[in-house]
C-alpha cells in the first residue's frame, strides 16, 4: 500500500497489501464446499449459499503483514522486502466463526482450530497447504469471521475468493485465504506455518516466540513530493497538517507522537474516533517546517502501554519490526525546480 | 501482476501491474477540471460531466511497462526491478481523444500533444508534474482514449481516478494518469520524461532510441506450485494444459511457439481468438511432461515479423526487455511430500 493511500479510512481495493505466500488458486464459486470436521459433534459440508445464508456482519478491520518493516533491518532476512507499506483497511461482510464452531459442536478436549487453504506449495522442505491454527477460545472471540466480500464487492482473486478468515487484531498470516477446511484437533497443531515459520528469533534457528498480534504502529502520508531514486521527501517551509492511522492489535490506541527531529523531541498528535473496533484510528499533527532537512517520526502507544522502539529489534525472520517510521523531507526549493508549482 | 492471473482474459482490479512513478495525488471529481490548450483555436475546460456526457467506447487493451522484464538484466539498472509480471489488460471506459482534439481545433503547425499529470516529483535533477506527449498523428489515432471507468466500475485512484489517457500499444508510461491538462505544441515537446527517459540506451549516457510501442512478448501461466524460495515449480508427471497469453504493440499476434528444453526445439501453440484488437491473445500447449527438470519457455511472433530473443538485450534504463520467459519446472514428488495431494 503506497503511504498517501493512508489518506482513505477505507482502503481502496487494489491499494491495500497483498502477500501471496504461494499462487492464487483458481476456484470454481459454483462447487467450492467449505468442510468443518476434526474433533467436532457434527463435521459440516457448506456450499457458498449455506454460508451467505448464514447471519451477517460488515465492518472495518486493520490487517498488517507480520514481515511488515522487514527491509529496515541491516542484515536484511530473506523474504518479502517491506519497508512500512504491507498494511490495509478494508471493510470486510462474512458470517461469524464462533456460532459455526457451535453448531458442529466441538468435542471435550478440543484444542486448535487448523484453517487451510487451497494454496500449495513447499516451504522449509515441505508440500503443504498453507494452513494456520488458532486456539479454541481465540477462533471463538467476537469478529473472527469467515468473509466473502470486501468493500461492498465480492472478494477478488488475491484476497481468498470465494472465502477466507479475518481475524482482527492478528498480523495477516493468521487470516487463512482460499479457505479450504477447518479442523479441530485434539492436540497442538504443529504445521509449518506454525511450528516453524512466523517466529521472533533473536538468534538464527533459535526456538523464538510465536508472532501473533499486531505490535502498536502508526504511520503518515508522507507530506509533499517525492524525488524519483531517493524518495525524499520535498515541502515549502510553513505549516503542514500531517496526517496518518495508527493501530495496535494488543490495546486500542491511546496516543500518537510526533518528531521532526529523528525522535530527539516528541508532541502529542492529534486523535479522531475509531469508526470500527478492529480498524485504525486518524491522527493529525500541526507541523511548522522550518527551511531546511527534517527527520519525521511517528510513534504509537496502546491502553496497554505497548509502544514503537526507536530502533529496528533484528530477529532471523524479519518479522514484527515497528520501530517508528522515518520519512527524510527537505523544506525548500527542490533541485531544478521550474514554474511547475506555481503553473497550477 | 502474479502470472497465474494470466488465466483471466480481463485482469481483475487489483491483479493489474501498477507503476506509480511518484505518488498518487487526491482529487476531488467534483471540483475536477481537464485543461486543453496550447495551440488550438478553441481551448477547452471540462468537468467529469461534460466528459461523460461525450461518446462512450469500452474494449480491452494490454499495458505492460517499459521496465518489465529489468530485473532479469545483469547488471541490473536501478529502478523498478520486474521480473515479467508487469503487464494487464482491463476493460477501459472512456472518451475517445481524436473528435476533441477536432473541438479544440488544432491550429496549423501543430506538432505534438502534451498530457500533463497531476503527480508531481524531482527526476533527473528537474521538478517536474509527469508528463508525456503523443504527435498529433498518434493521439488522433483509433482506440487513443480518455478514460474515467475500467472493468466496469470507477478509476480507483492508483489507476488514475478521475481521468488517465489510454493508448493501445504502447508502453504504459504514455497512458498518463491524473490528467490535468493535454496541451498542443508547435515544437517537439522535450518533457524529462519524453526527451530524456525512457530511451533504449546500450550505452549508459548515449543518446539512445525514444521507447514507444511494446515488443511481443507471450507469458505462461507457470504450471503446479512453487517452492516459496526458489519459485521452482514442481508438477505431477503427465499431460499438462499450458495456458498463457500473448501481445504486441507493433501488430496482431500470428504465433507462440512453445519450448520445453530452455530454448533449444520449440513447437507451435494454438492460438485463441482475440477479444479486443488492444487486447491480449490466449494460446495453450499440451505439454507431456517427463520425469525430471525442465526449462519451459514460450516466444511470440507478430504479423510484422517481430519476436522475442532468446537473450536479454542488455540496455542503461532496463526497458524493452522481452527476451523469453523462463519457468523453472521439475517433474515429480517435490521435496517433503506428504499425502497434501491425495488428500484433495
Amino acid at each position: 500500500m503506497p503511504l498517501e493511500a493512508l489518506r482513505y479510512d477505507v482502503t481502496p481495493v487494489g491499494l491495500h497489501y497483498l502477500l501471496i505466500h504461494f499462487d492464487i488458486p483458481a476456484v470454481d464459486a459454483e462447487t467450492y464446499e467449505l468442510h468443518v470436521g476434526g474433533h467436532v459433534h457434527r463435521p459440516l459440508r457448506l456450499t457458498m449459499h449455506d454460508i451467505e445464508s448464514r447471519p451477517k456482519t460488515t465492518f472495518a478491520v486493520t490487517l498488517e503483514c507480520a514481515g511488515n518493516g522487514r527491509a529496515r533491518l541491516s542484515p536484511r532476512p530473506m523474504s518479502q522486502p517491506w519497508l512500512n507499506e504491507a498494511v490495509g483497511n478494508a471493510e470486510w461482510t462474512g458470517t461469524p466463526l464462533g456460532p459455526l464452531l457451535e453448531e458442529a459442536g466441538l468435542k471435550p478436549g478440543a484444542v486448535d482450530v487448523v484453517f487451510t487453504g487451497l494454496d500449495r506449495g513447499v516451504q522449509g522442505g515441505f508440500d503443504q497447504f498453507y494452513e494456520r491454527s488458532l486456539s479454541v477460545a481465540n477462533a471463538s472471540r467476537d469478529g473472527v469471521m469467515l468473509a466473502y466480500a470486501v468493500n461492498g464487492g465480492p472478494l477478488p482473486p488475491q484476497h481468498g475468493f470465494p472465502l477466507r478468515l479475518i481475524v482482527p487484531g492478528w498480523y495477516g498470516m493468521t487470516s487463512v485465504k482460499w479457505l479450504r477446511s477447518i479442523t479441530v484437533t485434539d492436540a497442538p497443531f504443529q504445521g509449518y506455518q506454525q511450528a516453524t515459520a512466523y517466529h521472533f528469533r533473536e538468534v538464527t534457528g533459535g526456538p523464538g516466540v510465536p508472532v501473533e498480534r499486531m505490535r502498536p504502529r502508526a504511520l503518515m502520508v508522507p507530506p509533499g513530493f517525492p524525488d524519483f531514486m531517493s524518495r525524499t521527501r520535498f515541502v515549502d517551509p510553513g505549516e503542514h497538517l500531517i496526517e496518518g492511522r495508527a493501530w495496535s492489535g494488543l490495546a486500542s490506541i491511546e496516543r500518537v507522537d510526533f518528531s521532526a527531529d529523528g525522535g530527539v523531541t516528541w508532541q502529542p498528535a492529534e486523535l479522531d474516533g475509531t469508526a470500527s473496533p478492529f480498524g485504525w484510528r486518524r491522527w493529525t499533527y500541526r507541523w511548522g517546517a522550518t527551511a531546511g532537512e527534517h527527520e519525521l517520526c511517528a510513534r504509537a502507544t496502546d491502553a496497554a502501554g505497548n509502544t514503537q522502539p526507536i530502533d529496528e529489534d533484528w530477529n532471523a525472520e524479519g518479522v514484527q519490526n515497528n520501530a517508528v517510521q522515518r520519512v527524510h523531507v527537505v523544506a525548500g526549493a527542490p533541485p531544478g525546480s521550474q514554474a511547475a508549482a506555481d503553473s497550477l
